[in-house]
């Protein structure tokens, strides 16, 4: 089993490197103070972690090796850690400097859903807590056990999971274990001309069953739908058996329970399999760049594109902020280049009359017969063109196509230099945008100021619908020498969240609740609708075996 | 309050009427022995009705008129039959035969959210039963109290709420009160320049809150969605307070409350308000008429339409049966529409080698500017070429875009002749289609047969998704004189109930489960499901006073 740095983000050969982006160090110097040539690992060597003895009695060992075999019970060190948390920035912190929390006790990893069947009546039968791992991505403290939980704590792993069982060419569905990453669906839909078109930033680590679990979102969902949408049927291990349902294309049979397991983050119960869209690989494939005078402009641009006939795969905007610092994480070009950009430069503020520092880069993305493609460029460039924006060709685009699953990698290596980083997003209605992005990056200026902090909040629009629109935050800051650096993240992390929640939108658009956003769930659904919750999640787990204290904490 | 006629269907004021119809005789004598010209009105005078006396309490009627004046609160013989039933066959078969069953103590019509608090709360401190009723058009049962019934009943009207509250017009939502009847609402939003989108066939007499609770589909569903795809935001009395989400266009703050409120029949609260997508009148918006040769051909062209770039409004077509009932209710042309005919029909069998037998007519709508429709309308014609079919025009389309919403009228008129009439609805995946049709018309033709009655079942494809579509069986008998019509109705509806589920499909499409879908549920969603949706609506709902009994049995 291929896992993640049990300390950071992704591949143990992968890390971020400045070097190469000449432009970088003094941005980041700039903007929040950090000299990225400074600093070396901050991580606690793995002997030195101090690790509590595994609580798993002998009598749940003996039901899981029945249940899964003997090699696939696990109890090492290296396995309860790398269990232990997901990857937010709190989990980075603290594992960093070795806070483990509650460790799970065991770690299991069935082979098929006949064996997640046993494990689910082996841990109830214990009193054992139940955790579901996909690929450990998640950002919401969905994965951790309650600091305090006196029961055994297994840690259920989907990995063997990982084959795409079935595809249904006519109706262009394909049957998915829930525990296959990314690439591993990809590839093997891939072989026989097929795609599912989900990519979120996470996809090289994150699975089929946490993308439904979380409610995720993915680079191209403006065309393939988010996974709410594209998933048609699941499979789900529940204490009351196997909920399994029909693979079809919409139905009105009561309150949806498929829509219930979307979402779920284990409370419900560990999905096995899911039946999901799949498309053919289109014919031709863009992603374009365009630049916008500014923030606004830009922002009725994408509305009048989404209220438009045309439909882009991808539509996304970044603020002026964002865009300094994609211009900043350019590799070092050649002369040739930097020749271009001086006279695209001139070109800018000469003859568009752009300001150079309220402009804003965006990128919208094409799919279809070629034909189709070209309709859709022409529409869209008609809007930008309105909007007082142009484009800029297909390299900013490809770039961007290329790097856009490394930004995680940036994170570790900012802490290893006293930088705090994270991410926040939302969604909104189209007429709350602007106030929204206005009350969010002032509640997070106000944070930095009142932590004494040199702090940096940029934004992009990432997904575009009907109605309204996801926006996304990154932010950053360098914490004070002596002072907690997580009660510092707490400080700007909770004025983002409840900037959310005071301007109209959404807690989360695509990250889940977990525990790092329950606080604000009863103002965002409502009393009544967190509620109805604990209602469903009482009457299928009354003694929170599984996964508690997510979503909702205990009561 | 202007409601539907207790009897039947529709506006006091209309009738259907065969004589302008001149094939349609012959065809109904021929398909399943009725002669249209005998018969007459076979329904009890109301006079004739023997109605329970009001159990309503002196203490509940007090709190009523607190909450909403004595004017709302109505217990008239009238009022009280009205809310009886919704508009399925059997209750059709039920009312007009005098069989009233457990028939509401009273009838209370809030103005507005507050006084629907005040409503549940003194509901729940009487322990009466409350039902919500919108338009009254339900057919699977949902509006109906349980026959053994001891508690008081409540029917609450949603009818006052009627009103487009709010149009966001950057959002392109608008808030919209649940009461509000479908041309209600589409006449405020038309009068800006604005409409939802959503016309099933009951539009101009269900509401938008029936929608919701129903997870209904309308016409032009292709396009807008579905009530769940566009509904972005509700406002729900529940017995915990009022539920109240926010109005985002995608959010992943758990297990969606929303979505539970979708298909919820009343059984967790009484809708009061929702936000819903609307969408500028289109520039220009066509329907038009397609001949395919055979219904596997017209199949495949569907599917290869929803598989294309192209996104029409409506996709529908129609069996060789339903297409040859469509021909048989044209009403009678001149001459020159006759020899056009003729010249058409020529040109079938000799050029094109149709077996007019076997012609399947279909309708696909187009919507949008003028450029976007021309090209739709390029896009779809080359593979409806593909496979064998032709277009005719957009005379066809017209005529039956006029006359959608009058078809409910003909089971009235059939039932005067001894008629039963009837619909069941369902979806499947693409590559299940075929073998489910042939699998239901097959079981119901042996239910006729083993009846001993002249039956008739054809079916269009009203709805087409990615991966599937909805297939909408209609089916007509003549009852056995001297037999009881219901249970030979209950017979032929079983057998397609049970072959929706015998081939992959689901129980209903748009029609709920009310108590008529209600036995199949746990063969659809699986037992594991069932016990999900007993869990939420216990928890909310631990006395059944919400609308008990739909959806899932009392246990």
């Amino acid at each position: 089993m291929q896992h993640m740095k049990w300390w950071g983000w992704g591949d143990e050969a992968t890390t971020f490197d400045h070097h190469d982006k000449p432009a970088l160090g003094p941005f980041v110097i700039d903007k929040v103070g950090i000299d990225l040539d400074s600093g070396s690992s901050k991580v606690i060597a793995f002997d030195d972690l101090e690790i509590a003895p595994s609580q798993l009695s002998e009598g749940l060992r003996g039901a899981l090796v029945e249940a899964v075999g003997e090699e696939w019970v696990m109890d090492s060190p290296t396995e309860r850690v790398i269990h232990t948390y997901g990857k937010s920035l709190r989990d980075l912190v603290r594992i960093r400097r070795g806070d483990l929390g509650r460790l799970p006790d065991v770690v299991v990893y069935p082979a098929d859903e006949d064996q997640t069947v046993a494990i689910m009546a082996a841990a109830l039968a214990a009193d054992a807590v139940l955790i579901p791992f996909g690929g450990g991505t998640n950002i919401s403290g969905s994965l951790e056990a309650p600091r305090s939980e006196q029961r055994i704590v297994v840690s259920i792993d989907m990995a063997r999971l990982d084959r795409v069982l079935e595809i249904d060419e006519t109706s262009r569905t394909a049957r998915i274990q829930a525990g296959a990453l990314g690439p591993d669906l990809e590839r093997q839909l891939n072989a026989r001309g097929w795609t599912i078109g989900h990519f979120p930033d996470s996809f090289n680590h994150s699975t089929l069953g946490g993308w439904i679990a979380t409610r995720s979102s993915g680079m191209q969902s403006d065309k393939y739908g988010d996974i709410a949408d594209l998933t048609r049927a699941v499979r789900v291990v529940t204490p009351n058996g196997v909920l399994a349902t029909r693979n079809v294309p919409s139905t009105s049979t009561g309150p949806s329970v498929r829509e219930m397991i979307l979402g779920s983050e284990g409370r419900l119960g560990i999905i096995t399999e899911a039946t999901v869209h799949v498309h053919r690989v289109p014919e031709e494939r863009k992603i374009l760049g365009y630049l916008f005078p500014d923030w606004s402009r830009s922002l009725r641009a994408m509305h009048d594109i989404a209220a438009s006939d045309a439909a882009p795969s991808v539509t996304r905007v970044s603020d002026a902020g964002e865009t300094q610092f994609s211009f900043a994480t350019k590799k070092g070009g050649g002369l040739a280049d930097k020749a271009q950009s001086i006279v695209l430069k001139k070109f800018l503020t000469r003859v568009k009359h752009f300001e150079l520092d309220d402009m804003c880069l965006s990128f919208i993305g094409f799919e279809g017969s070629a034909e189709h493609v070209a309709r859709q460029r022409k529409l869209v460039g008609a809007i930008v063109k309105a909007h007082g924006g142009l484009c800029v060709g297909s390299s900013p685009g490809e770039l961007y196509d290329q790097k856009k699953f490394d930004t995680p990698y940036i994170r570790d290596f900012l802490l290893d230099r006293g930088g705090l980083a994270d991410v926040s997003e939302t969604s909104a209605p189209w007429s709350l945008l602007e106030p929204l992005y206005d009350g969010v990056t002032t509640a997070a200026r106000k944070a930095f100021a009142d932590l004494g902090v040199k702090g940096w909040i940029m934004c992009h629009l990432s997904h575009s619908y009907h109605s309204g629109a996801c926006l996304y935050f990154t932010f950053a800051f360098k914490e004070t020498p002596g002072e907690d650096g997580l009660a510092q993240y707490d400080t700007v992390k909770r004025a983002i969240q409840q900037g959310f929640i005071d301007h109209g939108a959404t807690l989360s658009h695509h990250h889940a609740v977990g525990v790092e956003h329950s606080a604000w769930l009863a103002e965002d659904i409502s009393p009544a609708g967190v509620t109805m919750l604990r209602a469903l999640f009482e009457g299928i787990d009354p003694n929170h075996s599984l996964n508690p204290g997510k979503i909702l904490p205990d009561a």
